[in-house]
Formats: C-alpha cells, sequence, structure tokens
C-alpha cells in the first residue's frame, strides 16, 4: 500500500511506500500521527502548512462488518487543534482498495477561490492508483443534492465521492467532508471540527474513488481474520442494542431523546434545562410510528454504509410519504429540536437536509442556533426563523458567517455569555451537569466538546459494562479516560463506534475486534495492548494541541455550567479541577 | 483614600479602606493587581464574575504635569487575558481628588439591557464621596457626541464623564472606555482589549464625577515633590519631541506616517507591505500644513488633558475651517488611512471620530477593516465602503457585529488567512518585519499587539537613548524586556507614556519621576526599583493570562509574518521562538 500525497499547490500527486512506523496504523491513528508529525502546530488552519489527511480503519476495505469509516484528520479551524472526524461510506473501503494506506492533501493553490476534483481509478497495466485533477468550477456555490447526481454522471455509478459543501468553501469553522451513502446521498458526514473548511482552503471540491479491477485490502492471517470477523458479528447480532430490529434498528440512534429526557440530561434551549416538553414528539419512537402512519407499513433502518450489521441510519417521511431526510440522527434531532425549542420532526428533518446540502455538521449547526436563539437572533422555537438562518448560512450572508463559524464564534460575535462549547467546538446532546462522566469527556478530549471521543453515556444511562449514577462524580475520570483510550482504538480500528456497544457487554466481541486487527496486520495485539495503543494515541494528540497553545485551561467546562444549576436535578458541573486534570495526567 | 465598589447587581456602592499592598501603587500596577487577585480566570469577561477596576497613576490629580492618566483593567473579551488599558483626561484627576484610588465595578444587572449611571460627587459634611445611581436609558443607543452633551446640561459643567459607546453596549470585543476632552468631546479613549464591553455587559454607562470641595490627592514629601516636578518639566521643555512647538506639538503623532514610511515599516493595506505611496498626504506635516491653508493661519496642537506640557492633539479642519475631528492620531490615521489603503485626511477623520461617536477603539477598527478589505468585503482604498462598515458597527448590523468583535474574530470568521493580530487584538502602525523589537513586544505583551507595552521605536526608528538598527533580530528581546518594565511603571506613574522620549535622553527627567512618586508617597525608590517594580506588574499579569489558557503559543507573530516577506525590506519576522520567550523567562 501507498501513501498517495497530493499537492495542491502545484495539482502533482505522488506515490510514496508506507514508513514502518505507519504500517500497523489505520483511521485516527494513522490521521493523527501524521498530522502531530507534519503540521506545524501553530499555522493558520486555512492557510498552505495545514494538511488533510484522509485514511481508512485498518480492517476497512475487507469484509469486516460495520467497518466502512474513514478518519480525516488536520488541524482544526474550529478548535484550533488537533482533529479527527469519520463517517462510515463506501468511499472508506475504496480507498484502501486502490492501494492508499493514506491520502494527504498538502498545500493550497495561487489562484483564489479556484476548485479542482481528484478522480482517482486503478491502472491495471501500471499496477497502481491513477490519480487526475479536474475543474470544479462547475459544481461549486451549489446545494450538494444537487450536484451529486452530476458527479456520478459524470464518472459512473460505481464510484464513491469525498467533498465540501459551500460551508467549506467558505471556510466555515463549521464545515464536514461528506461521502455518499449506500443511495448516492450526500449525507454520511466526517461532520465535527471544520475539516470542510481544510478542504475548502486547499481548493479541493472533490475526491471521486473508483476502485474497479483495485487489489483490495491485504489480509495476513485470513483464518485468525475469520475468526474474530465471526465473534465481532455473533456479538453485533445478538445485543439488545445492535442486534436486527433491535434498539438502534428500529428506533435508530433518536431513541436516546425520551431516555435522556427522562434522566433529566437532554440539553434544551441552549442548555438552559436538562428536560424537553415535546421530547416524545421528536422521539425515535415517534419517528417509528410516524413513519408506520404516513408509510402504512413499519419501516426499519438502514445502513449507512455497505456491510453494516447494525443499520441505524433512520429515514423521515412526509405526510405524502415521500423521504423529507435520510437520517434524522439523535445528535441531529436534538440540536436541531431539543436544543432550539423546536418539537416538529418535519421541521427538524428539513433543516438535518439542509445541513446536508450545505456542508454543515449538524451538531455544531443546532449548538449554534441555540446560542443565536439565547441573542434574540430568532426566538426558541420559530422553527421557520431558524430554518431561515440555515439557508443564511449556505448564502453565506453576514448573519449566515456569524452562524457558520461555530458556536464559540458566533458566541463572541453575538455577545452571548451561555456558550456551550469546549475549545470552540460546540457541545453535543447530552448534559453534563446531568451526566458528569460525559462532561469529563467534553472537557478533556483533544477534540473539544465530542461526545464520541470517550461516550461514558453507555454506562452511566445506558447500564452497558455495568451502571453508573450519572450525577455522581466519583471515578468518573478515570471512566471518561478509559473510555478515550479504548475509543482511539476503535476508530483506529474502522469499526463503527456503535460496535462498542456488544463488546463491552460481551467479551468474545472483543476479542474479535482484536482478531480483526492481528488478521489483517499480522500483529500480536491483545485487548491491553489495544487499549495502551489508544492511548499512545491520544498522548499524540494532546502534544500536538499543547504546541498549538491548547492548556488545562482549555480542558474546562464553561464557566455557566459551574454556577449555573441545571434543571430539572438543579446541579451544577463539579468535577474538580484535579480530577479533570488526571485524565490526561495519568493516561 | 478609599476603594470604592459599585456592585451593579443590586446597585450598591461601598467605601473600603486601601489594603497596605495597594497603598504604593496606582494606575495598571493598581488595576493589574486588583484583577489578578480578585478575578476568576477562566470566568467568561461579560458574565458578572468579571470586573472592571479604574485607578489613576500614582501622582494623578497632583501638579504633576503631563500626568492626568487614569488606568482601566478586567479581563479582556477581545484577548481572552487580563487588559490595562488608559486614558488622559481630568476624569484621571478628579476621581483621586474625590479620594478614590480604585474604583471596582462588579457583579451584573439581573435585567438584560438595562444601563445605569453613577454620579459621585463630595460629602462635604460626611467627609467622604457621595454616590447615586440615575437611569440611563435615555444616554443608550445613540451616537456619543450627541448625549455627552446632555450628561453636562444635566450634571453640570464642571464634571467629568467616564463611559462606554453602543460598542459597549453591544459588548464588542472593540470597544473603549470613553473619557472626555478638554473641550467636553467624547474623544479620550481607553480604547484597547474591549473594556467598553466590560462596562456594558455590566449595564453601566456612565460615572460621572464631580469633585468639587473635595480634598485633593495628598503628598507626603512637598519638597521632593516638587523638585521632580521641576526636573520631568525642564526634561519635556527640552527634548525636541516633546518641547512647546517641537516635533509632537508641531505635528502631533502623526508626525510618524513619513519616518515610518520611510523606514519601510508603515503596514499598509493589512500588512501587505510597509510603503504607501500616498503616506504623504496624510502626514503630520500635512495635517499642519493643510490647516494653515484652510485655516489662514498656523494650528498648534493642544492637550488632551490638563497640565500637559506636550500638548499632542491635532485637530483637522474641513474647507470651510469646521472641525472634522479633534484627534488624527498617528495610530487612528495609520489604521484607517494607511492600512487599508486611504489616503484621504478628510475620510480619515470622518472614520475617526465616527469610531468616537460610537464608542469604538480606532486602532483595532481600522486593523478589522484591513481584514475586511482582505476578505473583499469591499475593496482596498474604498473610503465610502468603510465609512459604511463603522457605520454597521455603530448599528449593530450582522457585518458591524462581525467587525465589532475585532481583528482576530473577523478575520476567523471572515476566513481571512492573513490576520494581523496577537492573542486576537490587532496590531498597531508599526511592521514587526520591518521593527524587529516591536515584534517582540507585540507577540510577547500581556496586553496582546500593543504597541503602547514597550515601544522600542524610540531607539529603533526615532534614536532615543540610542539608535538601534530596526531590522536587525540582536538583543532585541533585552530590549523588549527594558521597555515593558519600564512601561509597566511609567503606566503606574500616572504619567503619559510621551515623557518616555524625554526622560530616556535626559537623565535628569528620570529622577524626576521617580522623585515625584516619592513624593507622593513617602517612598524611597530609586531607578532601578521602579524598573523591578514594573516587572513584578508583568508578572503579575503574566500569571493571570497562564492561568485564563495563554500560553507561550500564544506570544507568537501570526505565521505570515514568518512566511511572507514584506516589502520594500522583503524581511520576514526572524526573531526565534527562544529568543522570544527569553523576554518573560528571564524578567
Amino acid at each position: 500500500m501507498w501513501f498517495l500525497r497530493v499537492n495542491m499547490t502545484d495539482r502533482s500527486a505522488k506515490l510514496e511506500g508506507v514508513p514502518a512506523q505507519y504500517k500497523n496504523l489505520g483511521g485516527r491513528g494513522l490521521t493523527s500521527s501524521l498530522v502531530a508529525e507534519e503540521v506545524p502546530p501553530l499555522c493558520h488552519p486555512l492557510g498552505p502548512n495545514n494538511k488533510l489527511v484522509f485514511a481508512s480503519g485498518i480492517i476497512t476495505g475487507t469484509p469486516a462488518n460495520t467497518a466502512a469509516r474513514v478518519s480525516v484528520g488536520g488541524k482544526s479551524p474550529l478548535t484550533g487543534g488537533i482533529k479527527e472526524a469519520n463517517a462510515g461510506s463506501s468511499w472508506a473501503q475504496d480507498l484502501p482498495s486502490l492501494g492508499i494506506k493514506a491520502l494527504v492533501v498538502e498545500g493550497q493553490p495561487k489562484e483564489k477561490d479556484k476548485f479542482w476534483g481528484i478522480h482517482i481509478t486503478w491502472d491495471a497495466a501500471a499496477g497502481k492508483p491513477k490519480i487526475e485533477f479536474f475543474d470544479a468550477a462547475e459544481y461549486t456555490g451549489a446545494n450538494l443534492y444537487a450536484v451529486f447526481p452530476k458527479v456520478y454522471e459524470r464518472f459512473g455509478e460505481k464510484i464513491s465521492i469525498a467533498g465540501c459543501g459551500v460551508a467549506g468553501e467558505f471556510k466555515y469553522g463549521n464545515s464536514g467532508i461528506v461521502f455518499n451513502d449506500m443511495s448516492k446521498r450526500p449525507s454520511r458526514y466526517a461532520g465535527r471540527g471544520g475539516l470542510g473548511a481544510v478542504m475548502g482552503s486547499k481548493g479541493l471540491k472533490w475526491i471521486v474513488l473508483n476502485e474497479k479491477g483495485s487489489p483490495g485490502v491485504p489480509i495476513v492471517d485470513k483464518a485468525l481474520f475469520e475468526q474474530g470477523r465471526k465473534k465481532m458479528n455473533d456479538a453485533l447480532r445478538t445485543h439488545d442494542i445492535t442486534k436486527p430490529k433491535g434498539g438502534l434498528n428500529t428506533y435508530g440512534t433518536a431513541v436516546l431523546i425520551n431516555i435522556m429526557n427522562e434522566a433529566g440530561g437532554l440539553p434544551t434551549r441552549n442548555f438552559s434545562s436538562g428536560r424537553f416538553e415535546q421530547a416524545a414528539q421528536i422521539a425515535g419512537e415517534a419517528i417509528f410510528e410516524g413513519n408506520k402512519k404516513r408509510l402504512g407499513q413499519e419501516l426499519y433502518n438502514h445502513a449507512c454504509s455497505p456491510g453494516c450489521i447494525i443499520q441505524c441510519s433512520n429515514t423521515w417521511h412526509d405526510e405524502q410519504g415521500k423521504e423529507i431526510s435520510s437520517c434524522v440522527e439523535y445528535e441531529s434531532d436534538w440540536a436541531l429540536g431539543a436544543n432550539c425549542g423546536i418539537g416538529d420532526l418535519d421541521a427538524i428533518a428539513e433543516m438535518v437536509d439542509l445541513c446536508n446540502a450545505y456542508g454543515l455538521d449538524t451538531i455544531e449547526a443546532g449548538a449554534t442556533l441555540g446560542v443565536a436563539m439565547e441573542a434574540g437572533v430568532v426566538p426558541f422555537g420559530d422553527a421557520p426563523g431558524a430554518i431561515n438562518l440555515i439557508h443564511e448560512m449556505g448564502k453565506g450572508t453576514p448573519m449566515g458567517r456569524i452562524l457558520g463559524a461555530g458556536t464559540g464564534a458566533a458566541g463572541l460575535v453575538l455577545g452571548v455569555t451561555r456558550i456551550p462549547a469546549v475549545k470552540g467546538q460546540g457541545m453535543p446532546a447530552y448534559e453534563p451537569r446531568a451526566v458528569k462522566g460525559i462532561g469529563i469527556t467534553y472537557a478533556t478530549s483533544t477534540m473539544g466538546a465530542d461526545h464520541t471521543a470517550g461516550y461514558t453515556i453507555a454506562p452511566e444511562i445506558l447500564g452497558v459494562s455495568g451502571k453508573q449514577d450519572p450525577l455522581s462524580p466519583e471515578g468518573k475520570a478515570a471512566l471518561s479516560r478509559a473510555f478515550q483510550a479504548t475509543t482511539a482504538f476503535i476508530d483506529t480500528s474502522g469499526h463503527c463506534l456503535f460496535i462498542a456497544f456488544a463488546i463491552l457487554d460481551i467479551a468474545s466481541g472483543f476479542e474479535g475486534m482484536v482478531e480483526e486487527c492481528n488478521g489483517v496486520l499480522g500483529t500480536n495485539w491483545t485487548n491491553d495492548s489495544i487499549v495502551k495503543l489508544g492511548g499512545e494515541i491520544l498522548k499524540k494528540e494532546r502534544a500536538f494541541n499543547e504546541a498549538a497553545g491548547l492548556t488545562k485551561a482549555h480542558d474546562r467546562l464553561p464557566e455557566f455550567m459551574q454556577t449555573q444549576p441545571l434543571p430539572p436535578h438543579n446541579q451544577v458541573f463539579d468535577i474538580s479541577d484535579t480530577a479533570l486534570d488526571s485524565v490526561y495526567g495519568e493516561l
């Protein structure tokens, strides 16, 4: 396999052998290592010295299931620190199938506002991938749902697409990298941290992959790999949360709306309450029942990417049974719903689709809209007003630019004091005052406020791997640390994070993950060594952040969470600075 | 003397004795000590836990000359660190005359967008100041030139006024604290770092002082004080830069336009060149000659505050001889002129006046406009466009809010990579690539990019205290360190920083400053001990900043200055990180 380096200054491409120290890495482990090694920590995130790195997981592209994840890394224009965001897509499988272990985008065109695409195919004669650049001007300034079909039309139906929307072209702090889903929609996002803007700053609109004829991903020990794959699949097919017609397949991630509301930890109206009185109207159950009513039959969820067993992506339909959005995920549903005081699924689904169309991260968009509502730009609960503000982001108006800059920056510009963000990045759908462990993850993660960085919700709310009291601060620093390290490995493996529910409860599933990786790489990793490897990845990320100016002072939740008690539990975030500092201090 | 604590949560006021450790401090030394001691470093700058501290200099309010300075301190909404900004005004004298050594504004009203004033008079019967609150609603949302006269009308002609403009009401990162000049204009600013927003966040519009009948500032050793005062005055009256009809009195600070342009260090069009082809049209000489032509006679400059010998404030008149602006200072002239590619004094003066009217810092405004022009919001050189953008700031439109947020934030929101700012604060009128020492001051100052924090321009450009090559990096860290420490003391003494020209060249002037302070306080300070005291103040400020999350990584100039050579010298900023870190490392 190769590293493919693409230089956008002169639009050149170069294949390099994979250095030994990177051979056993993939996904986040690889993107974070390359960023830490090669990007000057104090460079401007939108300047020529930042790099945008794509790397699929270790097992991605093999027959492993629920494992089509690609990580994207760089210095974040949103947090000012290192960033990894990942997505599930056929693109994730096609990149390593083409022999590309990492794609590193470097440089910047001299011309302003010129956009290019890259088309990568397999050159059978040469026995290596072939890289061609094309002018992408015709696809810019447009709704992604409108231009994705044109790319398929031009390059064929078998391609996979990565790209950025207008949010990336505008260089917003809120801008994701979009990937195609299984129905060719621009709906799968490496959403967080503004990596779309890094792509936009490099004048790169599309990376189109066609893996036809490519050799695929080599597997060193096929028997071991198959053994691991079977253990993993059995775990996924058994666990109540991940099994077919289980929690996620039936109600989608939005099954969490009622659960979090019940726990008093569903952030409502810009984190001013932990309960939303219209929660039931936007919950996963309401989506399932609403679809049944509108379609006349039960609808179970679909996979975001090939080979997934869990299949958690829902679709929401209008009264005529026409699709409004293919993916009203919990986070999106919450961000654009409860956090904005909006209880109307049709409006929420429309907003999700608009975010996808413009290249925005739904979590950041909703967290920012909450701040805008707090500032009085539009009132809480004003769905047409909120929809209009997303359109402003899509148009790049001054208000659109303010909101597109992300939660921290928008709060600053709008003069708001209740800004639910860490390191500039808006908080996801769990209230730290009601679920203490996740607050520690938000505070200390190298990524800014990010639930996926150490999802302590599993034990604190869902009882996965034992139940812990969400309101108690006891032992939560250690819990977050363990989850952050394990997660860093899962993000490296190529598995979707949702395997965690199954493998934390079912020991053979965890073994299966390790065996899959050992099978592919020929390594001898153990359960312990993969957690250690996760910790090493975190340390690299943290060292980059320190050099970029992020300190202990940035590993804190915003002041209001320590001073304003949250209804209904009327608790503040009471984790000590010492405990917060121990997360990485004792790593 | 007392500390006056005003709590805006319940609009109460309290006089306290001055604790022993603060008795020999004043100005910046006092505001920074109180902020470092009492403000939580991680508080939101616009929240109830920040404090706004006013303290006049040690000798302010005595007959000392060129010494009517008041420092304002708090946690800055612009830099996120500690902030001290000072201004010259009769207000500076009236505060200590009323027996108030420091005025500390605390808390925050529960009601949003309510504004109050404070009226402080001398209660002869009680032998202490009397503090009354009044509703200030009628003065909000208005041009300061329109409402200042109403305050004089209400409280009498003998008052002094401190306040904030709409910029502070809107809580902009660019918002100063305004003070009256000698002709009752709202034109003297503690401008930098957004302290107007801190005042606005506390619902405080005005602090009106009437010192009638007050006891004045006590002087422990009158003879020593008089001896020092005479030495200082002799130095000021002798030095070519500060003497009557000398450089500053004739051409104002804008005398520097031609000098800096000649040195290739006049930042032009958002720091893309060090030479401005229209520099001569906006230079101090052009102001002097233009006024002579329009008025039919020579016009020398006036004092910003009572008792000043230097008298450097110019006035610019229109063709009909009517005043456009009372103070086209070098920094303002450059910021709104050369930095925006604008060579028209009438337009520049109009912009200066608009900034004063809205409560904006002219340096920050011009640095931000340069970034906006780089982003293409309006073209470089478009004076009507620039004027309109200042009006947008005054109106609080979305674009106005973006620009009002200051240079760093506006650059972020507009997606610009050439952002001339340190710690978010826009750079003043000296190009670090052409004058290396001032670049070190910008990088390392506790205040963000601030020329007044360590004005190495004196030796590097003006040959004051010996001439040093501006382009050479040699010895500049030590130079900046010495200037920063001495400056911290001058800002504590109450003298205007412009005494530095005279006292650095004339040893008896320096002695005079020390003797004035010893005379007032009864201390035995020496030349060495005041520099040491300055260093102690810097250390306190820096410790606050570290706790607030500002690290070595924030003591750097923006990346572009290290990678893009600046015409005409085609140099980059080549001071090593080690040298930068030695400024405070060896303090």
